[in-house]
């Protein structure tokens, strides 16, 4: 059977990539409000694609960019339902950013397909597609119910998000969630996403005297919003680099996130390391005595965006600054709250003060933590076709950035949510000449092929 | 004879003032070279003036501005040689930057000068010149030898004093050095400057991975160079405000400048506080366990001006940022060498910093701290002098910023030098409606009358 897919999509992969690139073509960018239209053309091309597989499938307004539903619910009320999330909008891209050819003039180099949108998410939304239409071609019918939630704002922070799946919780219930939107760790093998840390931003602002003074007649007898800000940030952390914001750690989970039982390996610290000396060079650092692993995905991480106090232009001015300000933000774990975090974080920023300074702290973003149950047989299940198509065990991985959809995921579906994406190491997600591999692609929409089908067996929580 | 001084100086008073007016109307601004004619031709004014009061004068040549050189040696050599100091540049001035009126078209308003320029300091050298003129009208010859330099380039840094005065020095010697730069600390109350607070500004930047980073993807295990920079900001200061950097305060002499002997009184620190207060609004601060005094003008002071790390737009932007850069000086006193200092802030920096950060420190500007010996003779006639003129025993004060010229003198002449100017509290030397008190203008002349008159009697150094 396996080999009966294999077959099927190696003979029909170049019109596959013809399609996908077709799609791609589209700069679905939703930053952009001069590309609004071409975001909701690419919504119509999945409707329209979908539709075409015999998918139900339409647009869903949103108070921004519309999302796209479909829908095949023939396996019947016994089955498992399974809701594939993604995104058809993608990051802004130019020429003229460092890209060797146009970004959205898709092409093929070394079995690895350039250009906005390959990996992040366009490519990998299509592979689900492909799953489908594979094994519907093959068996006529899907082995779960499916439904696809395909959303036009993930690059812009899932704004509408929450509200949308409110107002169409009927049609998005499931008892698993199936994204692919994460790279492996390591080319060929397979990782499944078990947390995604939480954020809290803030920005700190601290006025001292009315207005600029002359550091000569003044300084010494003043206080100086940059340096009282400098000594606020610092008191962040202590020496050990561990955060001195009292009762922060109190929801953390000690240690690595576990999998035991799912046949997921954890993630080997080596391997991480080289991922990580890569991009830091020099300047690894963290928390004393955790494993790197943790201080990526399972610690929380208080770092500084931007500072800008007083004067910055060539050279000097002898001045104390009239104020200063810091943006900066804390990313959560396990059970930390984004309002509790970001009120501790703000309280001790007050407490470092001194007397006679003004300091305003605000809240700029807030984002949930999350955290999956890998108990769950869809784990395994999960693996377990991963390791099949591509002969290599998966490892366990933590996502040390925020995914904002997955708590509300979490809150509104009492269901597993599998992150399994096929994208790679430097593939260049945001940045210029985004890839993605063909071998992925290839083996990937075979496992989802047998993840569709392996999920089959999972317990129905209710019947919809 | 007091009062035959008063009687001629009032009778002349709209000459005079008509006169510098004349001289305040050429825009002078040595920042700007656009204004360089200007500068020159305000030179050229002052010339002609001291030629017209039969005093020799010239313009001598610098690699920028030209100086004024003026002497009338007729007290022979056993009279003492004064040498006036001061500048007839002034700073840049414009109607849209908040001035009443034009700043190049002087206006009185309530027995004040407004103008640029009027207190700083074409004012007050003119006021030393009409003190000449009167002594020469009134008796037909100066109590002592006189020498003026009037510098283009002061508002500049004085960029060409030390070469000027090398080049110069047999023009330039003096037992006596008088400067008028300076403003009361009260109105009606004249104060001596002591000392002068030196300077060493620095630049440090830290350097961390090679491009910003995603604080998602990385934050918590990389060193993050706004985060770093602030604590070796904060290193800078213990908890009470001193400074931390290792034998910093070796040089420093403890307490407050003292004048016993001199008749000067010592500043009321009540007075300072007030000044202080409605400077600096409720942001007063400084190291704990000394006067107001010592904070303003005896203690090193160690001030950020500005900070610049990541980014500082609207809103909020999750990076790990590569770098993060500040500016910084220390004010310095006594016998503190900006050499020693700044090489003891950056060894400071560069010891707080981690390892895996690259931080560079450069110089970016040095001056060295100034302090009068008070018990010269000079400083008890000026007192008494001033005294006589304004009917209030003058203060000591002490200038907490930096006059590049006076050590250069200090190290040139083995003479006293006098920082006794006629300005008033809230004349905004380098902001809009800059204003000079007519009351301090005239008092101010008479005391300098019977300044020189008194100064006859100090001991000469040597003949020239």
């Amino acid at each position: 059977m396996a080999a009966l897919v294999e077959d099927y999509l190696a003979a029909r992969e170049e019109t596959f990539l013809v399609q996908l690139m077709e799609w791609l073509r589209v700069p679905s960018i939703s930053t952009d409000s001069e590309h609004a239209g071409d975001v909701r053309a690419a919504a119509d091309w999945l409707v329209t694609h979908l539709r075409d597989l015999g998918l139900s499938a339409n647009l869903v307004e949103t108070a921004g960019h519309p999302a796209v539903l479909g829908e095949l619910l023939q396996a019947g009320p016994d089955a498992p339902t399974v809701l594939i999330y993604g995104h058809y909008d993608v990051q802004p891209a130019a020429l003229a950013e460092g890209w060797s050819r146009e970004p959205f003039d898709p092409w093929v180099v070394n079995d690895r397909l350039y250009g906005r949108g390959t990996t992040d998410d366009k490519g990998q939304v299509f592979m689900h597609v492909k799953a489908l239409e594979a094994l519907l071609e093959l068996e006529g019918q899907l082995p779960v119910n499916v439904r696809l939630l395909i959303e036009g704002e993930e690059e812009i922070g899932s704004p509408s998000f929450a509200r949308l799946f409110e107002e169409h919780a009927d049609r998005l219930a499931a008892d698993v969630v199936l994204i692919s939107d994460s790279p492996f760790l390591e080319m060929g093998v397979p990782a499944i996403y078990g947390s995604t840390r939480g954020l809290v931003g803030l920005e700190v602002e601290v006025t001292g005297p009315p207005t600029d003074l002359h550091s000569g007649v003044f300084g010494g007898a003043v206080l100086n919003p940059a340096n009282v800000l400098a000594r606020m940030l610092a008191h962040l952390h202590d020496d050990d680099g561990r955060i001195s914001v009292p009762d922060l750690y109190g929801r953390v989970i000690e240690g690595e996130l576990t999998a035991e039982g799912s046949g997921l390996r954890a993630t080997e610290a080596g391997q991480l390391w080289d991922w990580l000396v890569t991009a830091a060079g020099d300047a690894v650092g963290g928390e004393t005595n955790t494993t790197v692993q943790e201080r990526l995905w399972h610690r929380p991480a208080l770092d500084v965006h931007g500072i800008e106090a007083g004067y910055t232009g060539a050279g000097f001015k002898a001045i104390v600054p009239r104020s200063a300000r810091a943006t900066l933000s804390c990313r959560l774990t396990a059970n930390q709250d984004p309002d509790e975090i970001g009120r501790a974080i703000g309280n001790h920023l007050l407490t470092t003060a001194p007397e006679g300074v003004t300091v305003h702290v605000r809240t700029l973003s807030q984002c949930s933590p999350w955290r999956a149950d890998m108990s769950h047989a869809a784990y395994s299940k999960v693996a377990a076709a991963l390791q099949a198509a591509f002969g290599a065990a998966p490892i366990v991985a933590g996502g040390g950035g925020s995914i904002g959809v997955l708590p509300i995921l979490q809150q509104q579906l009492a269901a597993p949510i599998v992150l399994a994406g096929f994208g790679s190491p430097g593939e260049n997600a945001h940045g210029p000449d985004e890839w993605l591999s063909l071998d992925h692609f290839r083996r990937g929409i075979q496992s989802l092929v047998e993840i569709l089908r392996s999920l089959a067996t999972v317990d129905v929580q209710r019947s919809f």
